[in-house]
């Protein structure tokens, strides 16, 4: 079974500027990583309606999945909503599934539904909706693009309600070997082994703790016995 | 005076598998802002060399500087360097300056200059090399490229070093207005500030924290005065 590729675009001026840090890209890859899709490659972009158009249109091409976050709350700088529409050529408007979900949960608020409010119910023709169990106003899927929001318990909830949707890749297992020893001890003997598993991936990554040093090696593959092998070997570096 | 703008390339698979959660990129970001250099895109890209020197020629044609973080370690899947030579056409080999720093380091420790930590005085011709003060083995500058190490610690420590030589821009100020009011409640008014403040940036930030909720309105802008004015303007929301 062929692994389905994925592409981030996180949107916003916030995450670029420095006054937030990101968590969203973290929490997909960590969920995809987990239902065989391959997270390939994530972008950081701007508030800037020329360049999330062109992002969308190459990321949703050159990827079996494209996430989006951000820019589909109800101010000024919440523009994602109407550059997705320009990307696929389609009418954006105040839709009536959308304005139910809304009318229900600011009535039972007894909140207004204004007109900033209705901005949020203006969905891309054909979209199909994503539930928004924290505040209702819905993310939606066009074509291969996921829309979500940039605040992150509203994306871990509707990424929750989508993952059972994606196309599946086969499961990779993983297995991480920690080595107190260093980088530059274990390079050479490590390449070896590198090289004698072809079909599986190697990572190496230094850690220093409380005064202590060494390496942790991660070995993936699609193959349980051959990571087992694998393990054996690098166990033997120690 | 014109803004510099900046690119990041953020190399490794272990950011998009989601073992590890990236902490330079906002590091950067505050950094860049500080100076006055727009940081416009950040990319994560996977250890690939192809992608990798593909970005980083497209990045580097694009944007004043491109900063790398990640791939100059001593094992096997550190392949940042010699995508960097191929990218700018440019032989790679062991430099005399940078061997000299990491002999220097290793003996000091007692530890031996193997092959393996030997890749990590493999530096582009022409390059300039960035001192790293953790653990020795240097970054380097080659035409708008910055290379720095993916370790948190050295790449902050690392740009320490290179920000004093940056093209800096006019300084962007800023100033956030919290209010105890939904974006929902806010967004048509705000909407007519932002209107009449065409010089200024406004972000509008939602936040919940132990059972309050509400928005940080972020406004920035080259013009103190300006941005007072608009702040009172914003104020009065409240």
């Amino acid at each position: 079974m062929e692994q389905p590729n994925a592409s981030m675009l996180v949107i916003g001026d916030e995450l670029l500027s420095g006054r937030t840090q990101d968590a969203n890209l973290h929490h997909l890859a960590k969920e995809l990583t987990r239902i065989g899709v391959n997270l390939s490659e994530a972008r950081f972009i701007r508030d800037d309606s020329k360049v999330i158009v062109s992002n969308i249109i190459e990321l949703s091409k050159k990827f079996d999945y494209l996430f989006t976050s951000g820019g589909i709350g109800p101010t000024h700088d919440d523009i994602t909503t109407d550059c997705v529409a320009r990307a696929f050529d389609k009418k954006v408007s105040v839709r009536p599934d959308a304005f139910e979900i809304l009318k229900k949960y600011y009535d039972r608020k007894g909140i207004e539904l204004n007109e900033a409010r209705l901005r949020m119910a203006r969905i891309p023709e054909t979209a199909d909706l994503i539930e928004n169990p924290i505040s209702a106003a819905p993310g939606y899927i066009i074509e291969n693009v996921y829309v979500m929001a940039g605040v992150p318990k509203i994306f871990q909830s509707m990424l929750k309600n989508i993952l059972p949707k994606l196309k599946k890749g086969s499961p990779t297992f993983s297995i991480s070997v920690k080595l107190f020893k260093g980088e530059g001890d274990l390079a050479l003997e490590l390449e070896k082994i590198v090289s004698a598993f072809e079909n599986l991936n190697f990572g190496s990554y230094p850690f220093s703790e409380k005064g202590t040093y060494g390496t942790n090696i991660v070995i993936r593959g699609k193959d349980k016995n051959l990571i087992t092998k694998a393990e054996e070997k690098v166990r033997a570096l120690a």
